[in-house]
């Protein structure tokens, strides 16, 4: 199984005009986000979930769980996704600690926050990976197939929570000497995951 | 110079809702990919031509290129690419063959097709990519800083089409064991090319 967890620090919690993404906290990153982690040609990732920690206003932290093995019926442009995430978020409104609500077929809403996640996913043994620009080279690290990526927007990680990753042993992984979008990472880390074992090129 | 020519066959020439992209003939995609080639965290890919060649109706196919190095003013959500996109259509209506329009800084409009750009590339002495599942595989193949990688919508290329490349020396290379969206191309192409010299990795 692999887990991406997207923590987007300024998108909204609350309703947002779907026709103005990055106006609603850089909404269209988390879109991308969500598509480029699930859908590929002719198909969905049914081995990922896309888990995003929203933590914008109104009421932060929401996460918000995509799961590619039941997710059904959505088309995987910006827009259409930002229509999924706004029903999500009306639906959830006012959600308790501890609550989870099934959105939708494999949408999943929670009032969760992002280190609390993380900690779950040590908890339950995953190997969690965190990008970072002075990581280890992804295509020399190695990558258990149960894996959980961590990685922030535009705007990073703050400090405490980087020191909080290292804490909990999650491993620093680089994709490139580019500073890159998370949208981007995404597509890096399946083409990696995707090579491992089945595929050696011609 | 890295150029990039995707092939959009079904993307719309005229006027189109800004607000429903994949009715456009998945100008999501064209979008998406464009988005892509050029933005990346903090700035522009000044070393990059992002060119789209649009075969849908009323009036294919229409050139649009953008030029990283002097495009400027741009959001990179799929919705204010679109609105670039549909002025520039909308600009350059009936535009003859031969003619080159620009329609704002970095963007240029051309009734152009796509087999007379790829043999105008080949004519400037460009290194000619073609992305194909069944190519050499990208991370061991030599690549040429000067390069032009061309590659099809989810659509696919026709069968004559892909002959012509082959017949016009275009090398043949492959991402990976997954079939893949244009615009995820672009971001592993670029990476590559990103790691090629002057990253060795950690």
């Amino acid at each position: 199984m692999r887990e991406f967890i997207l923590r987007a620090r300024t998108a909204k919690t609350g309703d947002f005009d779907i026709n103005d993404l990055p106006a609603a906290g850089r909404m269209d990153i988390v879109c991308n986000s969500v598509s480029n982690a699930l859908n590929i040609a002719n198909e969905l990732r049914k081995d990922t979930v896309m888990h995003v920690i929203l933590e914008g206003s109104p009421e932060p932290p929401k996460l918000l769980s995509f799961h590619g093995d039941s997710i059904a019926g959505m088309l995987w442009d910006e827009k259409s996704i930002a229509v999924q995430i706004r029903k999500a978020l009306l639906k959830s409104k006012g959600i308790k600690q501890g609550e989870k609500k099934e959105i939708s077929n494999g949408l999943f809403a929670e009032k969760k926050s992002f280190e609390a996640l993380v900690k779950e996913k040590i908890k339950e043994g995953k190997h969690v990976v965190y990008l970072h620009n002075k990581g280890k080279d992804i295509r020399k690290a190695n990558l258990k197939e149960d894996i959980t990526v961590v990685f922030g927007d535009c705007i990073g990680m703050p400090r405490a929570t980087e020191s909080l990753l290292d804490r909990l042993g999650a491993e620093r992984v680089s994709l490139g000497p580019k500073s890159l979008f998370a949208a981007h990472c995404i597509i890096l880390v399946h083409n990696e995951l995707d090579r491992r074992g089945i595929w050696q090129g011609l």
